[in-house]
């Protein structure tokens, strides 16, 4: 039997100085969303990713972005992010995001992204993520139903 | 001959509430600084891209965009974009961007990155491009020497 | 008997895109704060402020801002925003602020701000606020306890 | 004979991401720009703020900002602010703010703005002002006519 890939959804509106004058989401601000679910991932397999780095000294890196635009996100609409691991490695790890909207009939598909990141120290230097993260991510205990 | 792909250079500095807590500049910043970069190439084929969406009422929606982040940009760094037109057709076009920071003894490479854009009117239908914009980019008036 | 003022609280986290690179929140980011605070406010008296620009056309432009910090928010603070309607009148409405920090053990006052706005149309033309959010703010129906 | 106060002028063209749905510049941008502003002053009269950070250990930290918006900044419009040294002591230094739009037939005012800072250093604890800037504050050297 093959594990889930751990993955999480988390909801919010969309704040007003999120818009642009086009009257949509401007298209840098799904960003930010994609890593308040991977942070939230995160804080679900171990612990919050503000303690990883004032605790272990590890930070995570973007190294390279994706993102697919389908629809576009309006103010104070509801959406939900859901982030999935898509793969680890001992120095680095990437997540896929599904950005939707929660309509009261449905769900409408917004955008599709995709991001790397790599371990760094403080300095800046390569590291490796920290074990408990790495064994999180690898073997993720799975929620009561 | 072939005739070179539009392209030109912008520069700024970093400002400060463009860093995050690691103390770089917010991987979605970066967006913002290709939005200034083809702006100022349209600018420089045609007209103001304000112009265009007020006097020709269509606007570019980014329906894709790609970063892949080489070094990290910081506080008050000299920062030089160069775009390049990739393609055109009559309802998309796609630039590509090099982020470089421009330092005393020389240039460091920081971002490179692809955007996508197509053409809608105010109410998100898709338009075709004003065709005095398809010919600049297609046949851009080469500047002198 | 005098009825308190209308007010109301929300509750978010940080985002890591809104630190900056002296490890704190930027500055300009508790407006947004403030933002979602009166949008709040407003949707528990009436209906969403999305609704208001959209049904009414009335849209709140800021006028005037005043912010106090007397600590600063980090990187995953769970933040708590009370807003408190200051006053209105036909084209004004006023409202202060209070941004606060929930932590295990208690409450840390992190900002104090006020701001005030004025209705105007989709062109920029004075108006009226719409009445019946002028009477939602003027005799605000108690929630039950 | 009294000394002008330091003041200087910066200028740029507002971006299309600091717009909002309402058309114009989102009311929170305007405090990126008196930063620049803040920090070109800094910069003519000593060195630049980041100078100041690294090779000082001082860090400016905002305490207190009143903005007044006189009238609305539009995408592309081109951007005149002017920051004059409102006062200083040991410990905190006082900026006053013109954000103007520069016209092909003149000048339209904006945004007035005040914003008050304080030195700490990187832990938060209250320092003074570096001796260099506090006396290039109080004794700026006027530059050539």
């Amino acid at each position: 039997m093959t594990a889930a890939a751990p993955s999480c959804t988390v909801e919010f509106r969309v704040r007003y100085a999120e818009t642009d004058q086009m009257g949509i989401v401007y298209h840098a601000n799904y960003l930010p969303w994609c890593e308040i679910g991977r942070t939230e991932l995160i804080r679900r397999l171990w612990k919050s990713y503000a303690q990883v780095e004032r605790e272990d000294g590890v930070l995570l890196a973007v190294t390279d972005v994706a993102l697919r635009y389908h629809a576009a996100a309006r103010y104070d609409d509801l959406i939900r992010v859901t982030t999935t691991l898509e793969g680890v490695r001992s120095r680095a790890v990437a997540f896929t995001y599904l950005v939707e909207r929660v309509n009261d009939g449905g769900i409408d598909r917004l955008v599709s992204a995709r991001t790397g990141l790599t371990a760094i120290d403080r300095h800046g230097a390569l590291r490796t993520l920290p074990p408990e993260l790495l064994a999180a991510f690898r073997n993720p205990v799975p929620e009561l139903g």
